[in-house]
């Protein structure tokens, strides 16, 4: 059992854990109606184990040492996580990185890295006693939260925006969602959810709200940190949209330096769609408030958020970690998809892909050089997202079936 | 390094390793044109190992110890198999299973249990130096080729049906193969991949012909054995469409019990689509020939063939376990995709499902019971077919954004 408290992001504030509990309360006194969130409560866990533990990064045992849960029955069978990190030689020769790593987290259960943060959250609705569970979402976040729910016998409820991607649509009601395409945009559904909860009494997994998903996602982080041993990250690439998820690979790379399992952590660098960039041009200006981008657009629908709700917090932890952000045009995404396929085998979504774009961007950028050792992490399958995918390449025309056919089209000598 | 032979399935004759041989030169005097292959080639390993290896399942090292390469090093950076089996407590309940498993085999790098092929057959196109590996597939087996094709650098020609589902050809094309959608069926593309690798010197990796095909299925046999450990599965239950993904499952057990690591082989139960039940056919009448279907059809396009490759080899593996066979419809599919995403929260295509929907057939036809230890091999994505999950499912209509809709939508009181 790991004892933990909440610990305001912005005040400083130490509250107890408590279900009710999402922001913290002072901060929030200050809240813009559809800005970012002010007050995102962080976890601060009493004791971190001083050596990793004997069990698999997938083993629930391994979890418990550091995730804030009672232990290790806490969690649902549900096997999130435990993805490879791969060195990617061929796609880093093509590059000209040295050290060149994926961490592909497309191989979790419904195909996105999400399905780390509605583990933990799960887990702590069943130790709560929570029957309903529920989440805005662009589309991954939501069918993460119904196949964890589905998996654990809880109820969920999915806030969508009524454009979310086909494919995520189907696998969240498939799961048994009680699925609402909102009329409006990511943060109109992320608004109605909060109230709905309220109004309903239902646990909120909203990112960048319920203080257990950024929680969640950092066991990225330790996976990353456990497979690479010695040979150190020297810099994590990240799509970003929120930005919740850097947050959450930002926590799990500070625990590990307070556990004195690591020495150093890795620059952060944050992957925003040109269209929907809030937190990049935050970054870029030095400011300290993140300001909304009305309109946001992207291929990369898990990136578009008009105002990211973990804004604030994302660009302390890239600062902190000395890292930097960039922005990619859809164009350089769809390229992203098709490349990082052909060099790596890894099949990755718009979100995903734009990671690799990203990683270009930076290169120009000077955040990062070619010696460095680098992870890219591919946070969605590209098979959340078909229709973009076939704009990244050109199908293929029937052909007869005969050799000569087959030595005409592969133009064969 | 394991030293092994290969030996005919049929005549028993052995053979030298040697790339060109794909399957017995005696018994493939008997071919039928488009019929069942006559001669399929097994390998047998020297020797094997007398306890488990200490690396992990996913580990290269773990199968350099079971599987015929030269050693781990043959191995791309390519991570296949190591899929999580997991218990599906809800589901059982549900069912009336007390002890149900699903080996979750969508969780491979392309999405399908045919990854485990693919990387066999591209560590031993590397270890032969070969360039090019083509294969003929009604989908998954062509992408997975295609996708350890990208990480290993080894050029991929891929034939398809030209009705193969839109996902499995934009994401073989993603990954760089050169695909070629034949008009005609899988035989025809089967024939026709046949031909060209003859013609222009490519390695053929089409399935029930490259004897490293089943071999490297065998891992999921053994990754089931050494997660269970003494809770050992007394039945697995195997979607079947040309017979090869069973036959590597049994292969896996009878080189497990040969090495002395388990005492018993589970039942095998073949589950196969009604509109493409050859091999059930076969087995429900005692025949000791696979008769091809003439217009084999099934919402499962992994399912649908006309003539089942290694047909002949499937059934003598069913039975050699004490197994059998059963066939579910379309509807019945339909209905499990439903049914296994939403008690379990794992997502399948139809081929997948199967595997569910024929549990309940299994049942009924006394081949399983209540009390078994069973495992159900989910071999593929439900995002490789969303179009066929769209039509298990409802699709919600949008609500406008206020907390009446909401409760109006949800029947709230």
């Amino acid at each position: 059992m790991a004892d933990f408290h909440f610990c305001c992001s912005e005040c400083g504030l130490e509250y107890p854990e408590d279900p009710a509990l999402l922001v913290c309360p002072e901060c929030a006194k200050s809240q813009a109606p559809g800005g970012a969130t002010r007050g995102v409560l962080e976890v601060r866990l009493e004791s971190l184990p001083d050596r990793w533990p004997e069990a698999d990064t997938r083993d629930p045992r391994f979890l418990e040492a550091f995730l804030p849960v009672r232990g290790a029955e806490s969690f649902p069978d549900y096997a999130a996580g435990g993805t490879p990190l791969t060195p990617a030689v061929r796609l880093g020769k093509a590059l000209g990185f040295d050290r060149l790593w994926i961490k592909d987290d497309s191989r979790n259960p419904s195909g996105s890295t999400k399905d780390r943060a509605s583990l933990l959250v799960a887990a702590k609705a069943l130790e709560y006693g929570l029957e309903t569970v529920a989440a805005a979402s662009t589309g991954n976040a939501g069918t993460a939260l119904a196949a964890v729910g589905a998996a654990a016998g809880l109820e969920t409820v999915v806030f969508v925006p009524a454009t979310a991607p086909e494919a995520k649509l189907v696998q969240m009601v498939a799961y048994g969602a009680r699925v609402l395409p909102v009329e409006g945009t990511y943060d109109d559904a992320f608004e109605l959810c909060l109230a709905a909860c309220r109004e309903f009494g239902w646990y909120n997994r909203n990112t960048a709200l319920n203080p257990f998903t950024i929680e969640g996602k950092k066991s990225a982080a330790l996976e990353i940190a456990r497979s690479l041993g010695s040979r150190r990250p020297e810099v994590v690439v990240v799509p970003v949209g929120d930005g919740v998820i850097l947050s959450g690979i930002a926590k799990g790379f500070a625990d590990l330096r307070a556990a004195g399992l690591i020495e150093d952590v890795p620059r952060l660098v944050a992957v925003q769609a040109e269209g929907s960039a809030a937190i990049a041009k935050a970054w870029s200006a030095g400011a300290a408030e993140v300001r909304p981008v009305p309109g946001a657009h992207s291929i990369a629908d898990s990136l578009t958020v008009e105002a990211p709700r973990n804004g604030r917090l994302c660009l302390r932890d890239i600062r902190e970690s000395d890292g930097g952000a960039v922005t990619v045009s859809d164009d350089e995404i769809l390229a992203a998809i098709r490349e990082l396929a052909s060099l790596s085998g890894v099949f990755a979504e718009p979100a995903a892909a734009a990671a690799l774009a990203g990683l270009a961007a930076a290169r120009e950028a000077s955040l990062v050089d070619t010696p460095d050792a680098i992870v890219l992490l591919v946070t969605g399958s590209g098979l959340k997202d078909l229709p973009a995918a076939a704009r990244a390449v050109t199908r293929p025309e029937p052909v007869p079936a005969t050799l000569d056919a087959v030595a005409a089209r592969l133009r064969l000598p």
